[in-house]
């Protein structure tokens, strides 16, 4: 009887269907009802009061059970994540899998069906839980099919709860700008939350706040299957902006005593009161005993699942400036973006799009705002939504690309980047004001903690690249390549790093290697090795000592999250390191080598040299002196060193 | 002439005020323009349209410009931190200081009139930049009045490219649920963001926003003294909601090239170009090469500035838990806030507040709630505002207490704890869920970068008690303590952690040393290093080990922002070091134990264990299991490290 890829193209609900659906909101409560009561766990309260537009959902959008990931699929985003019971039994309902292992492998150790919603089950397409980014990841996939000129509806289902998340208001003024009339929002209106009524614990008024910010809003009984659906077939066709549905709802709908009662938000049933609930319910069959004793046999087996394809990116030709060009990084990497935009762009399947929170000029994405200006896409001073956004399109077969200061791409917005990891997302985030190189607009401006945040998770990898040279190659690599890339960049010009001929070290014949350090110089003793902004000042530090008969190496590392055995055996053969960094001493490239040589079982001596209190406003120059880093100093802790001629301890 | 503390007394502002503020609007005109000029940085534009508000409110709020730090004045918040050119004349021009200095010494190193508004100066309250962030300070003062019996009122002065920042919104809710009618926002719309026209930036209802959050909104002109002064009066004696004065300005005002172009956001004027504007203006001397002259000399001198003192808190008596007692760490945490509070409230000078995210069951101050409900703030889903709002508190004589899961206290509010750090808070963060042993949750809710984020500051100190007994007594320390202070707990029942004896070991005796280890168990050859949640499990690993005759140490780490050099050296005597951690094994304690021997000279071998991957749903126990760091498997490497008996390499 099951028919996919429907789209809501009805304009009513029939009354067999109806019929269907009312059946089978009623066993699924009773498997809402299973799943947590086993678990001892998880969120019956609201995925009851979600399933009748869990159902309808996954029963009419253009989805295909028998193949969850064909590309022009309507996307069903579940923001509020705790309401996985209502989403699994929905799916299985709709025929995406059968429902057994849900019920007794749910919140299981090594079972695909977690606790808040996660793409280990097919057709759930994004791990949600943190509230409030939903609706970005929502404009990410509107946006998606815009650009890649495919047909889908996107839904995203939220908490009432939720509404209170400011990052709700960020994306969807951003849908209102941009028109996403492919977007649909479902607001689960059961007016309770963990701690009580939501005008209890926090009043607001859901309605006029999305009203406000253009959007149109209809208000349905959440429950009444035929309502609903006219709803969403209203929404779905609309060209009259962006639509919300109201849908207003009734915690633990079904069962009297679990009604209206918000102690069922994040609690389970007792077995007992699951009986009298099945009861109520009617017809559902008591295998909970079952259930427990295949729980105890171990967590069900994962389905395959299958991510997007990274598009094939064609780096381009690489370019090469002179010793003498006075260009920063920055520039070099909104030149390398039209660069690689230019060869890439209008080929078959190269969806592209380039995010900017009202900095564009100083990022250097203006040039590709003005080339391409249908991807790009200007978000305001919103970077919370944005940075969502970026990586929902980016999880797609697409090429996102989101460049702000590294305060607000990083520091502001560490957990969408950490979810957004979670999610295999292929975020290309260029951060072009970092350090406390950014100078004037002092301490609260200055990101000097790129590398300690964006190692705390396991996807996004760290990238500081020493010149305008190695800026153009990387962004090339990173452009091409999938994964989370994190291009952290100073503000000021970066003078162009020569070799000992004077040519420049980074362009002609280099070829860079990620993961790979740098020798621009060979010598004894003393290895000094700096990254990104401070490469200049070691090259100063190391220019003064060689002035003086001292030769030592200089190391540049540009890419700090996977340091190569190879390169720390070289290291290990220094007595005495130098690590020059403009990151926060404590957690920076400095800690990360003494700890990876510690572990290797080197010895050498290590002194870090790097922020060690927060900047203040000035000329990076002057900040650098002011922080012991400059190039000075630098020389002259080298010279300290030798004299010290210090044997190890 | 200049008579400080009138809170805005009289209903209208006089004819003479109106002439002497519009000659000094002239004067200061003049001056943001020589300021920035002479910087050849800085924000001039915002700065020219926000400054007839600086002017009202720094002459006519109760401020005393003589003693600017008065625990009873009127607080002034500039969330549009960019226009520091602007607070800074009006300032000068109310007397807090003589402009000289900063007109020559803006934006320089070392100089305290720094680019974005710095609490260096005397009359900023708070260090911003970063935008959004101003109204959620605003309501953490507002509180603070209330909390305290003081009668002053507090102003947020904001951008209107910012109303774009979803945490605006957060804090707009809270100010109208907790009736801060002591509270005005003043929004300068002057229509203008760095990219453009906000209008084509992000369209927005700013007024219907607001109005749709609850807020009262008043429009005026901006620049009309009269008309703004009188907005300010009835915003400060109405009883009526909070009020936002929706101020209708013109970027650049006074200059006609500079009006109304973006260009003037963030640039200064040419030394020409200001010429040109000097004369328009009308009397101001052309001093410009004085000036200049003059910031070659160097930065002016820093101002004495004074900080709120932290309050004197009794700690109380600490509890003490038998063996047996069945307890989680949150629930000795809550106990412990209790009890603190009961010793302290009501006393002279203790000023105390507690905020909640919709969690307060969860997170164990559902106590104190019931207990203070005068001093509990349930601000629902609204963390980033909650986070700047419980800094602001803590930054006046107050203790403030905000508790959450791991992944909201730290994970999506890094940048807010970033910045209220920058801002000397004393803020007390009880993050109860945190590492994998939040467990079913699943990934999105396992906080396993409480550490590598916070450590990231310069301020914040992590610490992880190990059972109930520890947990009281770091509560008790903490919150008697000044300083940011983050405890970060497991979800799961905590056994009472045992001498060799069998009784408690953070109980009786047991003073707890801030920044020490506890050697639980002391044997030969290998150190099991443990911390926080998975000292249990360590304890579990060094009870089967003890019972196979192998006797190892077992050092329990409870504070991982200051490992004491007594405690490495004498960690570095062991053969064999084994860290145990519920955290990403990358940038946790066994990678901070890692950097700090190695620069300490050390020579032993270190093994890491903790998180290596994204954790899934499911039980603590199984999830270790899953991971390898389940006490079978710590007791295995450990027995395999004693078989390779290696030495050193």
């Amino acid at each position: 009887m099951f028919d996919s890829w429907r789209g809501f193209a009805d304009k009513t609900l029939t009354a067999e269907w109806h019929r269907t659906l009312t059946e089978k909101a009623r066993a699924a409560r009773g498997e809402i009802i299973k799943m947590t009561t086993i678990a001892a766990s998880g969120h019956p309260g609201g995925s009851m009061s979600s399933l009748e537009m869990y159902l309808l959902l996954y029963h009419f959008a253009k989805v295909d059970p028998k193949n969850p990931y064909r590309d022009e699929r309507d996307r069903i985003i579940i923001s509020h994540g705790h309401t996985s019971p209502g989403a699994y039994t929905a799916l299985a309902a709709a025929g995406f899998f059968e429902i057994g292992p849900a019920l007794h492998g749910f919140r299981q150790a090594g079972s695909p069906f977690e606790g808040h919603v996660e793409r280990s089950v097919p057709g759930i397409e994004w791990d949600t839980g943190n509230l409030g980014q939903g609706l970005s990841v929502g404009c990410g996939k509107a946006l998606y099919a815009r650009l890649a000129g495919l047909t889908f509806h996107t839904y995203v289902l939220m908490g009432d709860g939720e509404q209170q998340k400011g990052q709700i208001a960020e994306a969807r003024r951003f849908a209102v700008k941009y028109k996403l009339t492919n977007l649909t929002a479902l607001v689960d209106f059961n007016r309770l939350q963990i701690s009580g009524k939501i005008d209890d614990v926090m009043p607001q008024h859901v309605k006029v706040g999305w009203e406000a910010d253009g959007w149109r809003v209809i208000e349905v009984d959440g429950h009444d299957l035929k309502c609903l659906y006219a709803a969403l077939w209203d929404a779905t066709h609309t060209q009259d902006g962006p639509v919300m549905i109201l849908a207003h709802t009734i915690m633990g709908k079904g069962v009297s005593f679990m009604e209206n009662d918000e102690n069922y938000h994040g609690a389970a049933l007792s077995m007992d009161q699951a009986r009298k609930a099945f009861a109520e319910l009617g017809g559902i069959p008591d295998d909970l005993e079952v259930l427990a004793a295949r729980r105890k046999n171990g967590p069900p087996p994962p389905f395959a699942t299958r991510r997007a394809s990274y598009p094939k990116i064609e780096p381009g030709s690489p370019a090469n400036y002179g010793v003498d060009e006075k260009l920063d990084n920055r520039g070099a990497f909104g030149k390398a973006l039209v660069s690689v935009a230019e060869a890439n762009m209008g080929k078959p399947g190269v969806v592209m799009g380039v995010f900017d929170c009202d900095l564009a000029k100083s990022v250097k994405v203006d040039g590709f705002a003005k080339k391409f200006a249908e991807s790009f896409f200007q978000c305001g001073i919103s970077e919370h939504s944005t940075a969502t956004m970026a990586g929902a399109l980016s999880a797609e077969q697409a090429v996102a690309v989101w460049a702000d200061f590294g305060v607000f791409g990083i520091d502001e917005t560490y957990n969408q980047a950490r979810l957004n990891d979670i999610n295999h997302s292929n975020l290309k985030l260029f951060c072009t004001h970092s350090g406390v190189m950014v100078g004037e607009d002092g301490k609260t401006h200055q990101c000097i903690d790129y590398f300690s945040l964006l190692n705390s998770t396991f996807g996004w990898k760290v990238i500081t690249p020493a010149d305008p040279n190695q800026t153009d190659r990387v962004v090339r690599y990173v452009l091409s390549t999938p994964g989370n890339y994190a291009v952290v960049m100073g503000r000021s010009v970066a003078p162009m790093v020569k070799n000992e001929n004077g040519e420049p070290y980074f362009a002609g014949a280099y070829r860079y290697r990620y993961g790979r350090m740098e020798w621009l110089r060979s010598g004894e003793q003393v290895a000094l090795v700096a990254a990104g902004n401070v490469v200049p000042t070691a090259m100063e530090a190391w220019n003064a000592l060689q002035a003086e008969g001292v030769r030592i190496s200089l190391v540049c590392v540009s890419d700090w999250s996977d340091l190569h055995a190879d390169d720390l055996g070289a290291l290990a053969r220094y007595q005495d390191l130098v690590v020059l960094e403009d990151h926060n001493v404590k957690t920076g490239l400095g800690t990360a080598l003494s700890a990876a040589l510690f572990e290797h079982g080197c010895r050498t001596r290590l002194t870090r040299m790097g922020v060690t209190r927060y900047g203040s406003s000035g000329k990076p120059d002057e900040l650098y002196k002011l922080l012991g880093i400059d190039a000075g100093s630098v020389a002259a802790r080298v010279r300290s060193l030798l004299i010290e001629k210090s044997v190890m301890r």
